[in-house]
């Protein structure tokens, strides 16, 4: 089958992967499941992995190259092991991009992103930026009627994100409270939408770019800020105070350490962006009772949840498609943001 | 100031109320205010009342007659106590039914529904079908800029009932489930946008009334039926197995004994609507882990809450308007269903 | 290998369990295990699966007969599937009675007892009351060192169903509160134990038998009453008002009818015994804002909480122990109430 | 009347309070409550006030002063304002250090620490360290029989402080989880006991004292570690990975960037000590998913829930007694650690 292979890291971003002919996978266990692959998204973290930010904590000798990217699949089941019941060849599924094992407790908790022995294909082992991938029974989800693999792929890992993330601020809040949510993109614009249908609390949506601000507008953010140097001022005289949620889609670039100064006494903030790094006096917390916690992809039966509200027609993701022969354009245009939303391989 | 009393109670209703000019209230403690009325809802607890089915309860002797009735009350401040400091004369207020102490340990919790010194004004002690009206600084909510009391006066009882009900319902649900609202009348035409808006789930909207039906496809209902012999298979089938949260507003007529029926496994029932009485198996209880709980008036803060929607424009309620002099005619076109949504009276 | 099979229902409870050399089982499927029983309690289900009390449930034509009773198991493992990862041969362990798929979204949700594949070996499948017994991998906990099976056998299922319900009580309920326990038999004395170290209410127990009276006051109960027809007064006064949370044990003889009476305003009846029919009208749910709800056995997460309880010597099961060949001995001895606590069988 | 007035602040603390005759607090408003002190817990945060920590956040002009210091009460109600209801003279009440509105919406939530307008007597406006103290009917809780002011009054504000922190900890854990105490001081040693009756998880207590040590033995701490430089190491050892929430009673001098480091993938970290600052990569919050937030003082429901704890027999606060005479001694003694847990003053 053909694939596409990256064979080195390379911090300055100048390797490309390599379109191949490899044998496809095969079913080793009876839990196992190839799927025939119908759409793979292009994430910022498959940038990272070129980059070999992840080498150090998943592949610190190297040893793993080369191996096939692509942890946002969605397609078709091709072949099923001996004790897989769920599924069946030719149904159309979403990969939950965690192979989870089902038995230890965080997975029997319903924390199958904490599984003690779980497994991240596109992440040190082969996936899905190819014709077959190979993973197991617990992590597919059919797909509602109507919806095809192109269309939801990328919810398999940026849409779950966005999702808990939302999940969780709703949980924190009830009408006449304000969300914040810092950074309209590929996450931020799913979280604005699941935030308007999981509570009625107000959002207010801050990017830098106009382009991400009209987005907002259109998805039903109900204040649109540019991040200027003014934020924590306006922020605490629209909220009265401060917001009740901040989630830092950012989590670098001197915004870490502004988010928190946006919340109001009690109140949380999610972090979802990463690289920076958040100094805050202990005093600060205690005076004004505030949370600062990071969230992680999501559970799987939240992205059970987020396909549901996919297939009510709620939130929706916009993508721009390129064949796996390009994939290496499709990555150039993503470093160099020729595309808005998200990028999606097609075999 | 002009009034329209009860004299008598009576079972038939054949009693008016008597329009009079009665000595306006006056302040008697620190936090007392009186309120000049804006707008009275008309609520089918003031059918109850003037039946009789409260005297029971709350005047056995009878011997709190005659008293203004009117409980869901809006209007603008007009004289305040000494120790009053959130409003200040002028101010549009919406009036929370309950008067409730502050002090007492459930008023300390937020319950103040529970509170062991509530009082009710319109039932046993006066109350707002009336030029002004009196009761203390813990029951007002300041409207929001733009909203008259006229646009919210039955809010203050209809509204949060219906408000609190779908607030627990929402909390109970996630995307792909159903919450099943049984009759949309005054209360549950304001629990389907409460629904729309507090959670991802499907809402299955029932009754039997064309009228009913066609407004709550209006206001977002995903299913709507028309409560026939059916209705469990209906519901079962569309669901797969059950709804996850019945919401009925009926509680009586046969509906109470079928409505815990639609629920699936762990699914719960909450009971607005009150007259019949349910009988259950408790093997049906354990076997199937479903709960049946009712539900009462929304405390102080579901108000604010449900006005802070209300400023928002994502819950509204239909009203016809009566003037004081006219509240007998108003009630009778509400025995006669003359009207849709609620009659509200202006003095 | 020798096991005890159930040849026919009888309302008479005349027949006996025979006791017979049979194949012992086999390993079918990848996932499979064969534990070799170290006890197995008996469950009062157990008296109710020989009455017939669950023929119409599981069991319509009769057709499963004969099978091996027996459905709180604890033991060594034997034998495993292929794809068995987390217990190897020689491990002791403690079976969840329920064998879930681990696939289905109640599954995935944590909700194991509501599996939609789940089974239940000993009610219409071969059971613990032999040697060797099958289950699935998804079913084991790894017993803690110095923890025997002959000790937690019963914890597998009614230890769970009162751990359960109490863990339920004690998310409800803050210090000053009050949880009533009505029936301190096998479950009861359990939540008695589990209610005093999951939160800071008091616990009020209430049987009609001196011995379980002395039992529950050992165990920590802070109030023991003997439900006397002056139960729910009694209740009142303690409590100022009425209990928080009421389980109910017993749910029937009359007890399912006063059980709800007992809660104050707001309060909550979780219905763990079954065999009445509750009656309520729907004013008193609304009025009271009271719930109703029932409680099943307990997931598979709660019996690992359980058995940490266990281990740290803070929950303890007392047993009265039977050989394999005296089964029928130890059925006679439960019926008519020969021993307390739990009878266990030893192959 | 006696009492101990702060004239300036001193960051060197070579300052004594004066012991003067003042005129008694007199009722200037229909809520407010005349208070004869039993007893006054001396506070650390009473050391800080001296030192004009707390200076520039309540006092910046210094204009306060003089001012008599003291906001733990107890005592017995003196004279009460003409629309005081709950107390009367004479009753015995312990008193929360907020005085609260009442009528702010952060109020009528119930959490009174958040009120718009709230005051804390003994931080710049007279508190306790006196003969007669004035407060609110909002801030009283009138002691169980058998309970002095003696007994309780450090619980006002160090006790709720411990208690909160604790209740939200066991509201984050399950039997078999740890909850892991660093400081066994005034706070920490409340905190021990109320999480070993507040929940079942495990309690692991880290203090370098060998005397907290053997304190926090005697309370029932499951672990006991002195904070050597493999603590991390070893809590992960001990808990199989990390501790699922951990509470910091120190917050400073290193201590506060070892806590995060204490927990498991999903852990909350309670911030309740201050001084120093946390510095956290986001990677960190987000790989790990950890959440760090601080706890301030106890609602007034919580300081209610600790005094029934209390009454019941499951937690104490060792104190050792100075007359008002002595309070600059008692200051000094608690500088110098002269005593185990806490100083009261006793007018």
């Amino acid at each position: 089958m053909k694939a596409a292979r990256l064979y080195e890291y390379d911090p300055a971003m100048n390797v490309q992967l390599s379109i191949e002919d490899v044998a496809p996978p095969t079913i080793n266990a009876a839990d196992e499941v190839v799927v025939k692959v119908g759409a793979a998204g292009l994430c910022r973290t498959d940038l990272h992995i070129i980059e070999g930010v992840w080498k150090d904590i998943m592949d610190v000798e190297g040893s793993l190259l080369p191996y096939i990217m692509g942890h946002e699949n969605a397609g078709w089941v091709e072949d099923v092991g001996s004790n897989v019941k769920s599924v069946k060849p030719g149904d159309a599924v979403i990969v939950h991009p965690h192979r989870s094992c089902g038995i230890c407790l965080n997975c029997r908790y319903g924390h199958d992103m904490y599984c003690d022995h779980g497994q991240f294909p596109g992440l040190g082992l082969d996936g899905g930026f190819a014709e077959y991938f190979l993973t197991n029974e617990s992590s597919l989800i059919k797909l509602n009627t109507n919806v095809t693999p192109l269309d939801v792929a990328p919810m398999a890992d940026a849409g779950i994100t966005a999702y808990r993330a939302a999940k969780r601020a709703a949980g924190l809040v009830y009408p006449g409270a304000y969300v914040t949510v810092l950074g309209v993109g590929g996450l931020g614009h799913i979280a604005i939408q699941c935030l308007k249908h999981l509570c009625g609390a107000r959002v207010i949506a801050v990017d830098r770019e106009p382009g991400a601000q009209a987005l907002a507008r259109d998805l039903g953010a109900d204040v649109v800020l540019d991040g200027g140097p003014d934020l924590i001022e306006q922020i605490k005289d629209i909220t009265g105070g401060g917001s009740q949620v901040v989630i830092d889609f950012v989590g670098e670039l001197g915004v870490e350490n502004i988010c928190w100064k946006l919340l109001r006494q009690g109140g949380e903030l999610i972090v979802v962006g990463y690289g920076g790094q958040i100094e805050v006096p202990t005093v600060e917390l205690v005076v004004n009772e505030i949370k600062i916690g990071g969230s992680l992809v999501g559970d799987y039966t939240e992205l059970v949840e987020l396909m549901e509200l996919n297939a009510d027609g709620l939130v929706k993701m916009h993508y721009t498609e390129y064949s796996l022969d390009n994939i290496n354009a499709a990555i150039d245009d993503f470093k160099n943001r020729k595309f808005t939303g998200r990028g999606v391989i097609v075999p």
